[in-house]
């Protein structure tokens, strides 16, 4: 079976497995304490150029953003996010649960516009029932997006000046980091977004960690937050596995490195569905690339490969998604595309 | 000034303060356990011909709404309601604040329609992400809606059985109850609502309480109930005047007759402005009446009447509405009519 | 039967449902916008020589106390309160549905002493798993106490600077709060507690209104408040309602009158019931009175009077409980007494 | 240093960390879905000898109470559990972040008595104010206790008689559970604790895992727990992390083998201190030991061993807590011991 349905699918790159191993034996501090933990959050202080910010190491995405959101607004407070966005859309309620409401903008390719934050702000606040509605009180946005495309580095800035003006936080939710970092025609750079973006997380399950996410907040931001991710059970009693793992990805350059491959290979993939008449219905940079397929092309694909409905199947055709991660292979990508030609 | 923003900015009906001054110097157990309040489950029990209903008397809608949905639905579930709905715009986030999601449907005059729910619902199940996503717990619509509009008794029919096949309670938000079942194109009864229902509530704050609303569950439905409107903060200490209230209003067809007035006074306002050329913009048969005015007249008839905006004010003209209540004379909707013809 | 089981069995006071048949036929604006509600808060702000005070009128205690905890709170953090405080006992968890957890303190006659509070605070941050744990993040009391004791302005004072000292705000529940500043012993001024506390609520439910609490707080504390409130279900739509009786119940000193006549009643009760060898359990100069009376006692008194356990009942003896009210006259407070006579 | 702080300072078990790297290499589906998880929940159900039990694995202990009490739990329900229970103390209010009150019993040795949640529940509804309260809805212990402690096989069947009667679930933390099994004076087994409990959790954390915790539960009875799982963030992506090092821990004994080793040395470290005059304070039969010991004694072992206080430091003498794990060696437990000979 060649494995396109998402980015965590395989195990670890093998220098993060490689790092676990070679310090499986020591005896450390627990919940982050340790000096592994240490040196991961001096790596991502320093490759974002943002020598105070804070960063805390987190499991699992879901629980990243529910954590920060919860510690960003108050309780009459909602977050602001494109209809698409993964928080309002496949967490089951997880930033409901901490009693807040996720506020939807409508969206292009997956991103909301500076222009229409702005004008639903103006209205909201224009509106003078607007004490009896959830007061918008933080804005989401992934980088890269559910649809696999980009900010420009203008958007991203556009975006931040809104939310300056009506000061909000602007939280960036990067699980998917790397692959945006790495597309070509991306102008954001990790310096970029530690200036513009409040809070943002750069993702390590999807980018090969077996899990691990790096929250980066702005110093002095989240107010006692070891305590809200304890109390969110997002705190690891061997908080080294996170620490360590994330030394390894941020080493010698492994983290781009294994981002380019996967981007590199989704471009590919996009070249040969192109090539034989599949359009991208998302002109996606990254490692998720959509199309709308015959639905019997799908049947026949899914027989050798695995991937994902995006959106329900239609009548003759339907939308579906596929990735490529550090993990996939040239062959896995040409054997993909090899199918397209067979019937 | 001429009073059309709300059905609440009156008191309330003389024999309900009335009732409230008779009994004012009896002592009386807190909490509910009073006689009156017996009386009043009972009447409300007798009304609906739903001799076993659970009958609880809450201060106020958007409280009464809360309590209901924290004890309908289960932690990883969210109510499924019109994009127009109370719940979902105008309540602050009471639902989410017990870690709960409003699912939103598309709507037609305010109204969520049978066949739309189905496809929802079937649509979730046929996702197979349907795990990471919150799952429909409830259905909530409201009658008359948020629009004035009324489900006819098939539309509610159709709704309650959708509602069973997929196992859902539906609750129906009656704030404006009494309104509703006074129009003359209605066709649904109380009895048909607590057959159709598993829950609604029968309104009084907007029928001319003080405050006050009667929840009607099916029985056994609400588990805890009594504890779940307390830590809400939902008991009033001298609950008889909830009681004392809901006779004097359930008495002597006072609830229909002073319904039946609004709505009368509302088909004569809407009447006066379409003879003057403005169209309603919706169909409502209830209090509410909604018209597009020109922005000039508007600023007009703003000097004389008191009546709010439905949405943002548009460049040349805007969606206004204006309601009736129990309060309301027929001299103020003739001179609010009068002020048409001015200028 | 004689009425001692709790303040608010009666209605209300006489001004109070007057002032609300004088007002009934106004047209006013919802939800607290009205002038009634603007001058009551003015009166409050007078009376406590806090002009710059907030004034929040809610309709009921556990409501109140929930509305401002959520506010004060972060979501790490936690309220401190006396082991035998309302909020912790007999509020179903209101404050828990917020996501915070009540820290109890030892009590002493129902306080907790600003040496113990000190002790705790040290204790806690002396503990390095502190981070692990739920955070003060504010400090509740009550005035006068559910034992009917009172700080006095020393205690006041010393537990506020432990308060300042750690940053924490306290928050004092006044359900009963006139009925302690009528007490002969105290020493406490409304002025006194809008200086010391940073937030507290004078009651209105417990002392005379229909229902109706007022928030008083520190100018810019409470966040967005009216917002708070609303997704607590407590903005009432007749705010109005509560201006009003809030109105007439500190006018011509209405408020420290009745409240001085159900402290007379008190004292009167308590020397009888000493007179005939029950000496109360706790010195409670307010509204409440304890003692320990023998079971059969209590069956006897049980017939002609209303009145409740404190805890659970004893073998032989049992605590009990007395409450008088503004509404409680002289008659029935000898009458009681003279049932001790009997047999 | 000599590693006794806690049991979770080491990495994973060899076999552990050896079958991840075994399977690196594969592609398996997300969140559970693969067929190593698959087959660790099969082994589960074998060793409990519940064929029909259903088992999730979840990444933390705090994250595993939090969600099983957030599905058993209604709205207006609480938690019963000893004073000393981790999720009141330890957890930052998780249970709280779900709206649930901790319900705290005296304890015994870290242990609840039967007798003791019998008497709670009788007088809890013996008082006729109990709607008032948050109810009981669900019993927690800890085997073994925060203190080491085990409760008999007898002692769980009254307290799961008490339980059934009130028709709470009871639900065991069992963090620590391979090393109370382990336990030589331990006559419960895997299977009692299955058909006594109604959930439990077989703690992976502290028992040579990287991280995991394997939730138990009687079949039917945690609701979509999959979603309240996700909706609290506990839903790993690349599940199979712990149905791999679920399947390695449980297979060849190596659970009970690591277990008893880590008891045995936490015996023979009991003994050296009791040899020397140092009684424990606590009867504990698992890796958990706790002394008093004299201030001067602490801080000169403190420069050679990490060990933690439990509870605050004394003036002259404190009780400290001193962990054995899988990891532990013999050399280390003697090098402790020969410590107290020094000086």
């Amino acid at each position: 079976m060649l494995h396109f349905e998402c980015d965590y699918t395989g195990g670890a790159l093998p220098e993060v497995l490689e790092a676990l191993t070679a310090t499986n034996g020591e005896q450390t501090p627990g919940y982050g304490a340790d000096i592994h933990t240490g040196r991961a959050k001096e790596l991502i202080r320093s490759l974002c150029g943002a020598p105070d910010a804070e960063v805390y190491l987190a499991v699992g995405g879901t629980q990243a953003n529910a954590m920060v959101l919860d510690a960003l607004l108050g309780p009459s407070e909602g977050v602001v996010a494109a209809e698409t966005a993964h928080i309002g859309v496949h967490e089951a309620g997880a930033i409901e649960a901490s009693g807040h409401k996720v506020l939807t903008l409508g969206q292009h390719d997956g991103k909301i516009a500076a222009a229409d934050l702005a004008d639903y702000l103006r209205a909201f606040y224009a509106d003078d029932t607007w004490p009896h509605m959830v007061i918008p009180g933080a804005v989401y946005i992934s980088f890269p997006t559910e649809l696999g495309t980009l900010y420009t580095r203008d958007e991203l800035r556009e975006l931040a000046a809104v939310c300056r003006r009506y000061e909000l936080p602007l939280y960036v939710d990067g699980a998917r980091l790397g692959y945006g970092l790495a597309a070509a025609s991306c102008d954001v750079t990790l310096a970029d977004l530690a200036a513009e973006a409040d809070v943002f997380y750069l993702g390590g399950t999807k980018q090969g960690l077996l899990m691990g996410e790096a929250v980066v907040a702005r110093k002095g931001l989240l107010r006692n937050f070891f305590t809200v991710m304890k109390r969110h059970g997002g705190v690891l009693a061997k908080g080294r596995l996170l620490g360590v793992q994330f030394c390894a990805l941020l080493s010698d350059d492994l983290y781009l490195r294994s981002s380019r491959w996967a981007v590199e290979l989704a471009m590919r993939l996009r070249e040969g569905f192109a090539a034989r008449g599949y359009a991208p219905l998302v002109d996606s940079p990254t490692n998720q690339q959509f199309f709308r397929l015959p639905n019997a092309l799908i049947d026949r694909l899914s027989e050798r490969a695995s991937f994902g409905y995006w959106g329900p199947r239609g009548a003759e055709a339907s939308a579906v998604r596929f990735v490529t991660s550090w993990a996939t292979t040239r062959e896995e990508v040409d054997g993909l595309v090899a199918l397209l030609d067979e019937a």
